[in-house]
C-alpha cells in the first residue's frame, strides 16, 4: 500500500487522558482511535493486525474441528432467567437495553446461555458429540474502570469457543486439544515463552480451571511462577492445599506481573441442565450434555503484544501479525528518476508477494525513520538515490536495529532468511 | 466439509412464529438461527455464504480505493448532541444504555458522526482529499416491527462506506464510482437484472439520493419502473416534477414490490460544519469537507436471494454466494468398498480446490436429496455403487434440475463449464 493513500496520520503525543502505553503507541501511530473510555475502533493498520491475530486463531480452532458460527449481540432475556444470569445482582457487568415495547434486553457479555439453547435444536444423541463451536463476536461489558488501553475495554471482539461432550471422559480430551491449540496460537503470536497455562479456580465440575497468563509490566494480575517447571497458579489459589495438589514450594515460586490472554473452563452440565440440552446416551437414557468454554480475546493479545514489544521508538510488531512485513521507505523521491525506481521496486516487492507499505511521500528522511519506528513493521527497506547508483539496498529490522546491504535480487526472495 | 461432522441439522418446520419464507427456509436448512424477532444467529453455513457476500464487497469497496476500519458500536453521546442526533424524538431507532457512572449512551445505528469526528485527526489539506474510509459493522436499530426475517433485523451487519472530498466536484466523482462499484456488486450476486439504481430523495445538498431496489415479492417498497430505459424512482419521489426531470411519462411506469438493498447519498458539508471536519484549499482558506455515505446491508442481501431464487424444494443459491460449490451426495455407504470409493471422490474433489460439502452419512437417499435440495448448493454430485461400477457421475443442477453424466477425470475439472 502507498503511504500516501493511506488516510491515517502519526502523531507526536497521545490524547492526554490516555494512561496506558499499548493504547498512547496505537493511536500516535494510527492503528485505534479512541471514542470514549474504553472503546477504541480499528483503524486500517491495527484492524490488519487484529485480523491476523483473528486468522491465525481461526486457524487453530478449525484445526481441532472447530465450527465458526455469530450469535446476536442482543440477548433474550427468557434464556438467561433460565440460569439465574439476568439479574444485575448475579452479574454486575450487563450492558441492558429496551425494546420499543419496554421489554428489558441485554447485550451479550458471554454466550453460554444463548449457545447451549441453540445447540438443542442440533444435538439430540451421543453419535452427534463431540462437537466444538466457536465465533468472533462483540462482546460488551460495563466495566467500573477502563485504564488499560484496548486490553480491557466496554466492547471488544472474543473468541468464545463452546465444547459439547457425551460424557466427562470426552470432554476431558477436548479440553487437552483446545489448551494444546493455546500453546500453539501463542507460540505462532511469539508470545508463547512468556505465556503460562495457570491454575485458576474450578467449579462444581472440577478442582481447576486454567488462565493463560504472559508475563508483562502491564499486567493486572499477579501470578505465582515456577519457570523450570513452566508452571503457574493464579493469586486466587495460591494455598497450602494447591501447592501441595502441584507439589511445590511457596519458596519456589515467583510472584510476576501478568496478563490474562485466555481461558479454558470446564462447565459441566451446569448450562446443559438449566437449559435442556439432553442427548440419548448409549443406554437409551437423557443424558445433560457436558459443557466447556474457551476464551480468547484478540485485541487484548494485540495489546500485550504492544506492551511487551515496544521500545522507547514504538511498536515492534512480530512479523506474524504486522501489518505488513516491509516498510519500503523512498528518499530523494523529488528526483524523478529515483522515485520511477523507487516505484519498481515497490511493484516488484508486491509481484513476489510480500506485503509491503511504500512510503512514497515527500518527507524528510527522519521523520519517515521515526514513523517507521513508531508503526513497528519487522524490516525497513530504504531505497534512495545512493542505493539506486550502488544497486543495494538497505534492510534495517525494527527489533534489532540491525542493518543489513542486499542485492536487489536477494530482496525480491525470502529476504528475512538471509543472515544479519 | 463431512455432513456427519456438521453440527447443524435440517428441520421440517420453521417456528410457528416465523412468517417470512426467507427465515422459514434459512432455519429449516440450519443456515440461521433465530435468537428473538429481528435477531437471528449465524451457523456455519449461514456464516460462509454471508461472509462471500462480504467478500464480494469488500473487493469492490477495495478496488475503488476504500480503506477498511471497524468502529465501535458504543456511542459517545456528545458527538451525537452535537448533530442534534441523540435526541429519541429526532431518532426513533436508538437503542440507549447506561455507563455505570449513570452516563447514557447509544449503540450506533449509523455512523456519521463519529467517522466525521475521527476524520479530523487525519484530513488536514485539499491534498488529503479524496478519501473513502469503510467498514463491515454491527448496527443496531431498534425497529418496532421485524417480520421480514433477516431483511430487517435490530442488530445486522453492514457495510457503510463514508467518503471525504476537498469539494463538491470532487464528491460527483466519487458519488458515480461508488454507483459503478454498488452495480458490479449485485451484478456478481446474479441480481443484477434485477436491481435499479433508483431515484429518492435527496438533502440539503443534491436534488436525489439514489436507492438499489431489487424486484422481489417480498420487497417492503413499490418503485416505478421503467425498465426498457432501466429507470426506477421511489413512492416517496414518484411526482410531476420528478418525472419531469427525468423525462418519463406515469404511464410509462410499473409499479413493483421491491427490496432495497443499497442507498448512496450525497450528505455535503452537514457532518463536517457540525463537527468541525475542516481541511485547508487550494488557496488557503479553512472549508468544511464534502462528504457522502453509502450503505450495503450482507444479510439483507442474502434474505433477497434466498427469496428471490428459492423454489418449491427449498434454497438455491448463486454460485458466487453458495456455502459450498458441490454437495456430493454418497448413496449404498453401507458397502465398505463404495465408502472406500466415495471418500477417494471427495478428497480428490479437495485436491482439485472444489469446495465441497460430503454427505457422508447413513441416511436414505430420499432424505439425502430432500435436505440437498433445501439447501441449495449450486451442483449435487451423486456417488454410488452404480456410478463406482460405470465409472461416471451423475451431477445435478440445483436450480434447473438439468442431469449430465461425466467422467471421472471431467469432474475434477471445472465441471460446471461442460454443457448442461
Amino acid at each position: 500500500m502507498r503511504q500516501s493513500r493511506l488516510f491515517t496520520r502519526t502523531r507526536h503525543d497521545a490524547p492526554a487522558d490516555e494512561v496506558s502505553k499499548n493504547a498512547q503507541l496505537l493511536i500516535r501511530a494510527g492503528f485505534v482511535h479512541k471514542e470514549m473510555a474504553g472503546a477504541y475502533s480499528f483503524l486500517p493498520l491495527g484492524l490488519k493486525t487484529l485480523n491476523k491475530i483473528i486468522g491465525i486463531i481461526r486457524e487453530e480452532m478449525d484445526g481441532i474441528g472447530g465450527q465458526e458460527v455469530t450469535l446476536t449481540g442482543l440477548q433474550d432475556p427468557s434464556v438467561w432467567e433460565a440460569t439465574g444470569r439476568f439479574d444485575d445482582e448475579a452479574v454486575d457487568v450487563w450492558f441492558k437495553t429496551k425494546l420499543k415495547n419496554d421489554t428489558e434486553i441485554g447485550l451479550g457479555f458471554t454466550h453460554e446461555e444463548p449457545m447451549t439453547r441453540m445447540m438443542r435444536e442440533h444435538l439430540l444423541s451421543h453419535k452427534d458429540t463431540p462437537k466444538l463451536v466457536y465465533q468472533f463476536q462483540t462482546k460488551f461489558r460495563n466495566e467500573t474502570r477502563a485504564k488499560s488501553g484496548i486490553m480491557r475495554t466496554r466492547e471488544f471482539i472474543m473468541k468464545d469457543l463452546y465444547s459439547f461432550a457425551k460424557n466427562e471422559d470426552e470432554h476431558q480430551k477436548i479440553y487437552q486439544q483446545v489448551a494444546d491449540a493455546y500453546h500453539r496460537i501463542f507460540n505462532r503470536l511469539g508470545i508463547g515463552e512468556d505465556t503460562y497455562q495457570t491454575f485458576a479456580s474450578g467449579g462444581v465440575f472440577s478442582k481447576y480451571s486454567h488462565e493463560f497468563q504472559t508475563i508483562t509490566d502491564a499486567g493486572e494480575d499477579v501470578v505465582y511462577i515456577n519457570k523450570a517447571r513452566k508452571l503457574a497458579i493464579n493469586q486466587e489459589v495460591n494455598n497450602d492445599e494447591v501447592r501441595a495438589d502441584l507439589n511445590v514450594q511457596e519458596g519456589d515460586l515467583e510472584a510476576l506481573p501478568a496478563s490474562e490472554v485466555g481461558n479454558i473452563f470446564t462447565l459441566g452440565t451446569r448450562f446443559s441442565e438449566a437449559l435442556g440440552l439432553m442427548i440419548t446416551n448409549e443406554d437409551g437414557e437423557k443424558v445433560p450434555v457436558f459443557m466447556g468454554s474457551y476464551g480468547i480475546g484478540p485485541a487484548r493479545l494485540m495489546g500485550v503484544m504492544v506492551e511487551k514489544f515496544a521500545d522507547s521508538k514504538g511498536i515492534v510488531w512480530p512479523e506474524a501479525v504486522a501489518p505488513f512485513k516491509a516498510h519500503l521507505v523512498g528518499l530523494n523521491l523529488e528526483d524523478a528518476a529515483v522515485r520511477e525506481y523507487a516505484d519498481g521496486v515497490y511493484e516488484a516487492l508486491k509481484d513476489n508477494g510480500i506485503e509491503v507499505l511504500y512510503d512514497d511521500r515527500d518527507a524528510r528522511p527522519g521523520e519517515k525513520f521515526a514513523e517507521s519506528d513508531l508503526m513497528g513493521i519487522p524490516y525497513r527497506i530504504i531505497v534512495s538515490r545512493k542505493t539506486m547508483e550502488a544497486g543495494v539496498f538497505e534492510i534495517v529490522t525494527r527489533k534489532t536495529g540491525d542493518v543489513r546491504s542486499l542485492s536487489e535480487e536477494e530482496l525480491y526472495r525470502d529476504f528475512d532468511a538471509i543472515p544479519e
